[in-house]
């Protein structure tokens, strides 16, 4: 503990006592109590006097006093040349009597949708190693270049970007829109973009923004664990709609209940990678025109695309202003950063710009403008271009890997983007057992199941990241879980 | 334009072209497209053609080609010894058609509560200067101990820290349980502490996995203009307490309709400064406890106290799990930070850390860790005991303007502790008016009028921050607005 909290911490007993007992008692009572109580515990290196003085407004010796006499009755040991610690012959003691406990179990006391949040949570502990899916590999990241830049910004030149802010950083929208019109044939004005705390955020914006508590909102299903929870904690009502080879594919009967909110992730469907047909996008967006329901795009990984060229967006695709993109910094950065970005229709922009600064409040400029100058400098598609490789090259190991130890057992649709693949069992699987017993034996991986709304419609598979793993275990890794796999297949 | 994102731009370009036209002529035509939509403006300087041909994986005299035709015609012009750029004498044309627009009105479109979020916003563009409330003086901000900590851990060796992240960074929390349980009496243990991207989130969090949509809270009546949109976000129906010199007022009727959750600062009530009294405080946990609601205490800028110590929190004082205590980092360190914490009730931890993943994701790690060391190190408490001293000397150069200039016209309450002060009028004045004119001539600040949610109640008054503007610039500010407030009356 360092001395002035220490000192604080006396200060704080002195408060307590009786102003008409002489300072120096005082001093040396307070200094016991805290012992005691368990405050300062044994080994505690105990401030100077010269401190002790200054900070409680004391007599040097007033200070010298408490010690000799706490060194007399054993409370603290003076050690020659460095200083006075606590003792540990002073039995340790708890520090407070715990508070009554109010609550019985776990979850009481909690809302019914704080009950729902904590029951239906997707987020997973493990953040790298085969086979985590949806985690770039952060190892390999340019730290040099990033520490550096932020470096810059965080220096008295540029104190204001230490100050709350509004709408982001205007420079880094002007490079993002420039980055999105290039790559993804966007027509974007730089404000549009509205800088953002992370896609939970985003969507959260989206849904509180754009819908009222009660609204119908669609998912794909399967789809991204995450927007589930986000989209039922903003109170909308939601409508798994299935896919298909073409993508989300609503049937007339939906349209019939059109819904306020589509969430989709047309080029690279998480997490199955589907893309959504230029026919059934077209369809979505005249239906959603249609029905007056906004079309929220989530394009979180499309920068990492492989053996294709990435294709444009929906927003961009869209005549009607219907359509708010949503990207993320997580995959290409890394996830950390807790930056993304939405870009929203022209008559949104004051709305949405006013509701992320009350919903959230703005800031890190500082961070922003790091960021900015990493994009103009050119790192950030040096980066990606570098991982694109990388990722490609261990996606391929995977790939091969999964053939040659399972064979026909299952089949993957192999996405043209991402960092993961899924897998789908030829045959019926309990695939939360195979992810338990890969588990155990080291591998990480996802139940397809899981990210399935609707519970007739599950399909057994696996989601397998392969970009946060080191090239040469991959195989190895594979094999683990061909084993695992075909143990379960056995059982059965 | 970086050279890549360029190449990018034609690559996208020559993907819409027809595969049976030769190639040369595709990276012609794409490149002549591209300037004549405006994409590459006049001055841009293109890619050299040896990138040309790496990124685009054509040959090097393919581009050499299209360079010389486009040479030729006009579009592009070469600078011997430097390279090629586009040429002036290229009309620039508008990029894209603009879409239509769908929306008539700016907030068309909109949820009810988005609609409502965007018309209730409090949040100001001004962060510094006479008399901005609610910042502190960022410019005094020890950054080169910051950007030290900072860069020391944007480091491969710790990479594991870009990572997301589930419950905050741990030694963090132990860190600022030390903290609090010195500094202000709180029994804290570190799992306790929940690390959250700010003060909104972590209101919204609260509201989120403790109160249902419809249910009823309480805020202070003035009071923090933030939380009361972001209750109401959360379909909060929010009831005003009114204040009185004792801090939050509620009736017995009040209790007969109890709230799920109350929000309250009662060390140091924003914006009046009031302290909430232990007989008052001893009363809302008792009613609290039977009543079956949770309280939020917002412990906004406790460490800036002046003249007297710190009062011990609430949460310190309850002996049963009803509080939830809310602290931030943007007074003490600065408001771009974001970075805020709440202590929960032991039973809450695990739902609360859920929910904070679930909601808002984590991240951020190594940004915990600086901050971490930053409080270790004793920079944080250093920081804070000189900050006090500045602010203090500027509290009392205000005070002393006020006095001097507008005598018995205004009256303050001086809360013990903050970066701003309150002044009432003591004759009916529109204090609307006397911020829109004293903004006129250059001076920020807030009507107090505009903390009430009750208009029926509202008083006039100003809320004058003193903390982000040099001591020298007090007495002019406040002489200025003096004239305008004497302007004012005169006018009534």
């Amino acid at each position: 503990m360092e001395p002035r909290l220490i000192t604080q911490l006396l200060d704080q007993y002195l408060q307590r006592q009786s102003a008409s007992v002489k300072l120096r008692i005082r001093v040396y009572l307070a200094l016991r109590s805290a012992i005691l109580d368990g405050e300062l515990p044994a080994g505690t290196k105990l401030p100077p006097t010269r401190v002790l003085a200054e900070d409680l407004a004391i007599g040097r010796n007033t200070g010298v006093h408490a010690y000799e006499q706490l060194t007399a009755e054993g409370y603290i040991e003076a050690r020659v040349g460095d200083g006075s610690y606590v003792s540990d012959a002073v039995t340790r003691r708890p520090k407070h009597e715990a508070p009554k406990r109010l609550l019985g179990a776990r979850r009481e006391g909690l809302s019914r949708r704080g009950g729902s949040i904590a029951n239906n949570a997707g987020s997973s502990i493990a953040q790298r190693g085969a086979f985590t899916p949806g985690v770039p590999d952060v190892e390999l990241f340019p730290f040099h270049i990033w520490r550096r830049l932020v470096g810059k910004y965080l220096d008295v030149s540029h104190a204001h970007l230490l100050q709350y802010a509004h709408a982001g950083y205007g420079p880094l929208k002007v490079t993002l829109a420039n980055y999105l019109r290039v790559t993804r044939m966007m027509p974007v004005d730089p404000k549009q973009v509205i800088i953002i705390n992370g896609s939970h955020q985003a969507l959260d914006l989206c849904a509180r923004m754009l819908a009222d508590h009660g609204d119908r909102a669609w998912i794909e299903d399967p789809g991204y664990w995450g927007a589930r929870n986000v989209l039922t904690a903003a109170g909308l009502q939601l409508t798994p709609i299935p896919l298909d080879d073409k993508g989300m594919a609503p049937t007339p009967e939906d349209w019939a209940k059109p819904p306020r909110l589509v969430f989709v992730s047309p080029s690279s469907q998480y997490p199955t990678g589907t893309v959504l047909t230029l026919e059934r996008r077209l369809e979505l967006l005249e239906q959603a025109d249609q029905a007056g329901a906004w079309i929220i795009e989530d394009d979180y990984d499309n920068e990492l695309h492989f053996s294709d060229r990435p294709l444009a967006s929906l927003f961009g695709l869209a005549s009607r202003q219907r359509v708010i993109y949503m990207g993320t910094l997580s995959k290409v950065m890394f996830p950390g950063i807790r930056l993304a970005y939405l870009v929203v229709p022209t008559d949104l922009v004051d709305a949405f710009t006013i509701g992320n600064a009350e919903l959230y409040r703005g800031g890190r400029l500082a961070e922003q403008a790091a960021l900015a100058e990493f994009i103009e400098e050119g790192h950030f598609t040096a980066h990606i271009k570098r991982m694109r490789g990388i990722y490609g090259e261990r996606r391929e190991v995977l790939l091969d890997a999964m053939q040659r130890h399972l064979g026909d057992t299952v089949t993957t649709t192999a996405g043209h983007a991402g960092l993961q693949l899924v897998y789908r069992f030829q045959q019926p699987v309990d695939d939360t057992m195979v992810v338990a017993q890969s588990l155990a034996e080291g591998v990480v991986c996802r139940p397809l199941s899981m990210y399935y709304l609707d519970q007739a419609r599950r399909q057994p598979g696996l989601n397998l990241g392969f970009a946060a793993v080191p090239t040469e275990r991959i195989g190895p890794a594979a094999r683990t879980l061909a084993t695992v796999i075909e143990r379960e297949l056995q059982r059965r």
